[in-house]
Order: structure tokens, then C-alpha cells, then sequence
């Protein structure tokens, strides 16, 4: 991995790195966060919305002043493969920018657009052999990252041991971003996105004697509540399965990263507790 | 003011804000975050550095947990007039986007570059119009923002019980950067630069009397330490005066945001102290 750039930040170290992935035979971009002192610690990982970098979350998310209180590593990788001879499509919610946490099985897609194992197969490996882990893992993320931090974290459960949301994409298999993604991705054949959707995985009880408890965030105030976001679907789909969920309303809050900031506090603290 | 949009946040409600300023004779933008509860609440003014606009620090310091806590309105101007009509320079530290806080004299600046009297004489008065301060106010800043904070604060003690800075340019007139912009907005004649000197005034007896301590925060991995903003200036002149300074040379810290974000509570606190 290359270090683009380095910055001391709450008594650690934040490294935006580089590294060429195998996985999606592009380069790849993301930020790691260290806490003072020599570790090992837990490590955290965020999973972006759609249009974001590796940056969004780094700049405006204000986590590390908990993060180096907790000492947890927090990762924040890229949310698609970038650059040249990478499809792409003008619209902000498929292509670059819009990876959805997914290997795509359809052109132009299919041989670029793999983040689910790039996230589970190359970064956790990457993390691990570079920095001073402990092997245990929590997941998080916002909007299009939240539907990526449940999947993941449902799908590949023996690798995370906590897992929260802020404002996810519930159920992707029944909004407009989710059905236009889905489909690009994965094709026309709905039997193939179920295991992409968070409300289908937790209905079917892929959580149960998992995660003791789910956190999910979600704004009242927030644009994209209704049509794409969904949450009573996660909340229905937990009662059904007798899994635990937290969703919390958040009055006043909208979509963005300042929603974020003021209780992502909360969620290092749910993770680091279930880290321990 | 129109409001730009507006944003929940920690408790508190941040605005972005627009209003015509008839000092700067163009429309001007600013963020006001204010805490949870009626009020009213002292005002804390940051300043922002070279090539920021509002935003910069409205999105990444993460200011506004602390401020939430200890009950203080933050507002952050533009760091210039802008737009068609207003004079510019292809370089990042002059014209729009480094206004300097200082009144420009010169042609072309002097029609609008006019920031000194622009956050003393109009911002002031509109947000203790528009929002339940207390009257009582304090100032910090970055770089740039924070020689403006600085020489605002010296030449108008009566309107701020309290100063702080990150990384100021210390003595603008001892510097590539202040030389050039002191030269360009008030001409050749270097006695008239001598007030925009916050180590000149501070030597000069300026914060006898008025400012109990003065807090600046720098780092020591800053690539702009030695050549531009030399706090060590800020030091000797505040031991000629018998001025109390406190200097945190802040090791590993470079010029990001990241550096502010890391110290930003305990400056907030620093003001909260000297506002009650």
C-alpha cells in the first residue's frame, strides 16, 4: 500500500493509502485510522453512501476524537472502483460512486464492480497484515455504505462481531436506488438480490445468535426517508425473526454528514462494547 | 439573511446564510450554528485561512459538539467578497478567497476587499440581531484566519473578552504571504501594515489589560512554520509586553483541518471560560 498522505489527528495517525486490488483489478483508494499507542486494537469499518470517497466520512464524520478514546482502528474505503476503462454511467446512483456492496454479475460491470469481496476478501486481509488488529471486526455505514455494512456484516457474520447503520438503504429489493442497482449489477432475475437486502437476510433470521442487537440511526427530517430508505421494513422484518434492533428517530435530522457526526459518538461505543 | 439550508447538528441547528453586506457591497455567506435551548448564548467567531470559504470549517472541525455542550453560537464568515465584479488574482493567496481581514486602500481591492470592517462594524450587529447572543463575544481563527482573529481582537477589545489561534500568521508583516497581500490591499507604505501585525501589537501593549492569556495552538509538522507564521514572534513580543501567551507547539500536527479538529474543545472551552 501507498500512503498518499499522513495527518496526526486526536493523538493518532490518519493515513490516506493506495493499494492495487486484486479483487477489482483497479486501484483503490481508502483512509485508516489508528489510535495512540501500540495495539493491537479492534477494527471498525465504514462503508460510504453513494457519490462518496474515501473522504467523506474522513473529514466531516468527526469520529476519531472517540475513536482514539475507545482505540479502535476505523477504515473507510473507497464506494466503487475508479479511473479509466471502468464503466461508468452518468446518473450519481450506479457506476463509480455507487458500488453498492455487490459483485456484479452483468456487463459493462462484471469485471470491476465486486465490492462485496473486495471488502471482505482483500481490505479485512489488507488491515490486518498491515496494521496491529486484533482479529476482531465491527462494520458501519451510511445510506447505500448502511445497506453494505447489514449485507456484509449478515452475509459474513463469523467476520464481524457488531454491526450499526445510519440511515441505510433497508431493503433494496423495494426502493428506486436499490431496484436500478440491483438490477444493473446483478440482472433482471429478482432471486438473485435477495441476499443483498437487509430486511430479506434479517426476516429469514441470518442475524439470530449473531448480533445481539442491531443500532440503526435514521433522521426524521431526512429527504429520502420514505422512497428509498425504509426503515420499519428492518424493524418488521426483526420482529418477524425475534432478532433485536434498535431503530432510534432522530427529530430534525436530515441526510447528511452533520446527522452523522452528532451520533456516530454513540455507535464506536456500541461497537467497542461488543469489541471488548 | 436567507437562509441557505439548514442542518440539525449535535442538538443544535447550523444555517448557512446569505445576505447582501452593504461594507463589502456583495452578497455574503456565513454559517451560524446554535445550541439546543432558548438562550441567549455568547458568540464565538471563527475565521477561516487561505483559499476557505464558510464551509471548511463549518464541515470539518467538528465544533459543534463541544459548542452544543457549553452553550455558544459559532459563526464563520466567507473569507471574501466574491463573485463577477470583484477583483481577483490567479494566485490562492490573494483576492477572493484571501481577504486578510484588513480594509483594502489600493486599487482594484478597495471597492469590496473590505473584511476588517465587514465582521466588526456589519457581521456583529446582524447576528446579535438575528440570534439570542448574550453581547458578549470571542474570536479564534486559522492561519490567516488566525492573524485575523488576532489583530481583530487587539484593535477591538471592547468587542471580544477573549482570543485564540491555530496556527496564525503571526506577523503578517515578516512573511511572504503578508507581504504580498499587506503590499497589494494597502500599498507600499509599511507604517500602515504596522496594525495588521498581531506580534506588532502585541508588543505595541495592545492586549494589556484586555486579554488574560492568549491561546494559539500550532503544529510542529506544519510546512508552513518556519517560513510563513513564526509564532515564535507571537512569544517574544508578548514576554517584551508582560503579556501572558500560551504557545502549544503540538508535535506531529501539520496544517489540516485534522490538526484543528483535534484541539478545537479545548479552545471552545478556553472561550466558554472567559464568556460566562
Amino acid at each position: 500500500m501507498e500512503i498518499v498522505k499522513h495527518h496526526a489527528v486526536h493523538g493518532g495517525t490518519l493515513r490516506y493509502l493506495k493499494h492495487h486490488s486484486a479483487v477489482t483489478g483497479t486501484p483503490m483508494t481508502l483512509s485508516v485510522f489508528t489510535p495512540p499507542g501500540e495495539g493491537p486494537f479492534p477494527l471498525v469499518i465504514w462503508l460510504s453512501g453513494l457519490t462518496c470517497t474515501e473522504d467523506n466520512f474522513t473529514t466531516k464524520a468527526g469520529a476519531y476524537r472517540r475513536a482514539a478514546e475507545l482505540g479502535l482502528i476505523v477504515v473507510a474505503p473507497d464506494t466503487s472502483p475508479r479511473g479509466e476503462g471502468v464503466a461508468n454511467d452518468p446518473a450519481y446512483d450506479l457506476g463509480q460512486g455507487a458500488g453498492f456492496y455487490v459483485d456484479a454479475t452483468e456487463a459493462p460491470w462484471a469485471p470491476h464492480f465486486r465490492m462485496e469481496s473486495y471488502v471482505v476478501e482483500e481490505l479485512i486481509p489488507l488491515i490486518d497484515g498491515a496494521f496491529p488488529t486484533t482479529g476482531t471486526r465491527a462494520i458501519f455505514g451510511h445510506s447505500m455504505g448502511g445497506h453494505g455494512a447489514l449485507t456484509l456484516a449478515l452475509n459474513h457474520p463469523e467476520l464481524f462481531r457488531s454491526v450499526s447503520a445510519f440511515a441505510p438503504i433497508s431493503s433494496p429489493t423495494r426502493c428506486p436506488w436499490g431496484e436500478k442497482a440491483l438490477g444493473a449489477y446483478l440482472g433482471s432475475d429478482r432471486s438473485r438480490w435477495a441476499r443483498h437486502d437487509a430486511a430479506l437476510l434479517i426476516q429469514a433470521g441470518a442475524a439470530k445468535g449473531r448480533f445481539d442487537d442491531i443500532l440503526v440511526d435514521q433522521g426524521d427530517a431526512d429527504g429520502f426517508l420514505a422512497e428509498q430508505l425504509k426503515p420499519h421494513l428492518l424493524v418488521e422484518a426483526a420482529e418477524a425473526a425475534g432478532q433485536k434492533l434498535t431503530l432510534r428517530m432522530q427529530p430534525g435530522y436530515d441526510h447528511s454528514y452533520f446527522f452523522m457526526a452528532s451520533f456516530v459518538d454513540h455507535h464506536l461505543t456500541f461497537h467497542a462494547e461488543r469489541l471488548r
